[in-house]
């Protein structure tokens, strides 16, 4: 019942991606008497899907900290509570970023080894994509945090991307006397230490996240957060300003007509709906976060995420290589 | 002598601001007898231009905190010297740019009420220009730096950029619960209570930076520094996709032809040699600098920033308001 269009875009969501994933089965919490006359008249969509009546939801402006507790029965919280009892695989929302996360985070618990979960998405780049992480379930953050964050962003690359071997790169600051903080310096210390010595490319500055210098690209919530969104933006402008130009003369109009087909393309390869799905990884559960304002295809987008992650058991791989790791620590401490 | 392309881009650069401005005057500050066959050639130049050698340099892999104290006879030192003994308004160098902080901040010193410098440049929106700060001057900060970046940034807004009454965003993040630090909380509620209370907006996202919706955008260096590369390296893909868009299939050449001109006036538009030169601000001098990749183009428009800092006497007026905002804030504490 969340986001911009709920529960619309989220049935026609689920339509598109039932057909993507045959396999795939739907529970919609909701309240039905919204959902059910809205599905009967999406023709295949009932035989995978099942109704969890609920009347309540959770709302845009509900407080994270406050609907965690007084929100038990919310579309959100019982959704959850499904993946936790194992009735659902994984959980898609498009609802209250800060709710998502704080249910989930207290419903599902984190993964052993794992501190802090992350919240990680991808980016175009002239290549294919970057992922990064963490982009807003942390502000503050320690070194441990960081090398956990690259940990879970290696195996969600290799195994829900695909990427051979991924390499990872720590973001941080050019100027080599003010380079980064202590956290930053110490976790690239402990990277290069560790298992994922080789796939360590180093630090790496703003301009590698859109160029795809590295597969993985580690940082906290607030940098993650503040260079996502200022790159979303940026690509709006120039965006705004390439629509601007072809208006502003009868030659650029009739130029733009022969280069429609072309253009069109560009926009199928940087739409956003393309890159929908941030997932809130190191918790025990797949949770994947749509955008509110996103539509049919882009949720389907986020189903997908979520429908991989569950398959590739993405989870326990994590857990795996962070037990792997700590084991390593203590092996070096003592 | 510092940047990619120096002495030559330097001298040609000079060429270039000396028509714009024919009242400057400029010491070029580097070896003669690579500097004196090269000023012969832009005739007019050396009407305007005058020579102070030394065959020392900051090289771009110096370390700034080692040439800050051996370094006291390279170009960029003796030009530092210069403006702080009052011989040049201002320097412009397209050189290290750690080297060039350090030495300017030890050598100019701060203004008083300004406990650290701010590096501060601006982007291209959908309207006109942002103005953001600190980009990597500082890597820690509390909530009196980011007032101060306020105060700096709309002085130099309103008295450079000429906005008539700038507004004023603090950047961070979205999600409720966990916006922002206590430094951020904290300097929104001074700037409530300051002077600049209606021209502060209040916190704004990394998407505001590209559209436009505050004036001036005040973060602290590490934060500014990644979202400055990132936008910059987005747009750089986008420029790329939309570039690869058009040589794609001859239909789309030939559209390309047609909205040559078009595309062209946009080329000029985000041209980033449109907005070189950063300026490093909090300090008794003027102190820009340039790209080091930039060309003559570029390094006049770095040239033209410190010239209009000069003449309008910036410094001067963040001195007053910083000094205002200083007795306000000891009237409130007492």
């Amino acid at each position: 019942m969340g986001g911009d269009n709920a529960p619309h875009i989220v049935l026609a969501g689920a339509n598109i991606a039932r057909l993507r994933y045959p396999d795939a089965r739907f529970i919609l919490f909701g309240d039905e008497t919204e959902l059910t006359p809205r599905l009967k008249k999406l023709r295949g969509l009932p035989d995978v899907v099942e109704i969890h009546h609920t009347s309540e939801r959770v709302l845009a402006d509900d407080k994270p900290s406050q609907i965690v507790r007084t929100g038990k029965q919310t579309s959100m919280r019982l959704a959850i509570d499904a993946v936790k009892e194992g009735r659902a695989g994984g959980i898609v929302s498009a609802g209250n970023t800060g709710a998502l996360m704080a249910m989930a985070v207290l419903t599902l618990r984190r993964l052993p080894g794992i501190s802090r979960p992350a919240m990680a998405s991808f980016f175009p780049t002239l290549h294919g994509e970057t992922l990064m992480l963490d982009l807003g379930a942390n502000v503050s953050y320690d070194a441990d945090n960081l090398v956990q964050f690259a940990i879970m962003g290696e195996v969600f690359a290799r195994e829900v991307l695909g990427t051979k071997e991924p390499t990872i790169g720590l973001l941080n600051i050019g100027s080599e006397d003010i380079k980064g903080n202590e956290a930053l310096k110490q976790a690239a210390q402990m990277l290069r230490d560790s298992d994922l010595a080789d796939r360590f490319y180093g630090f790496v500055e703003g301009n590698d996240i859109p160029s795809g210098t590295v597969d993985v690209v580690v940082t906290d919530g607030f940098t993650g957060n503040v260079a996502l969104k200022t790159a979303e933006g940026t690509a709006k402008l120039i965006g705004g300003f390439v629509r601007e130009a072809f208006k502003s003369s009868v030659l650029a109009q009739v130029g733009y007509l022969f280069a429609k087909r072309a253009l069109d393309k560009l926009r199928v390869r940087t739409d956003p709906r393309r890159y929908n799905g941030a997932m809130l990884l190191g918790l025990n559960g797949v949770c994947v976060k749509s955008h509110g304002a996103t539509d049919a295809v882009g949720f389907a987008t986020a189903i997908g995420v979520a429908v991989d992650m569950v398959k590739k058991a993405v989870n326990n791989s994590i857990a795996e290589r962070a037990a792997a790791a700590q084991i390593k620590n203590s092996l070096a401490a003592s």
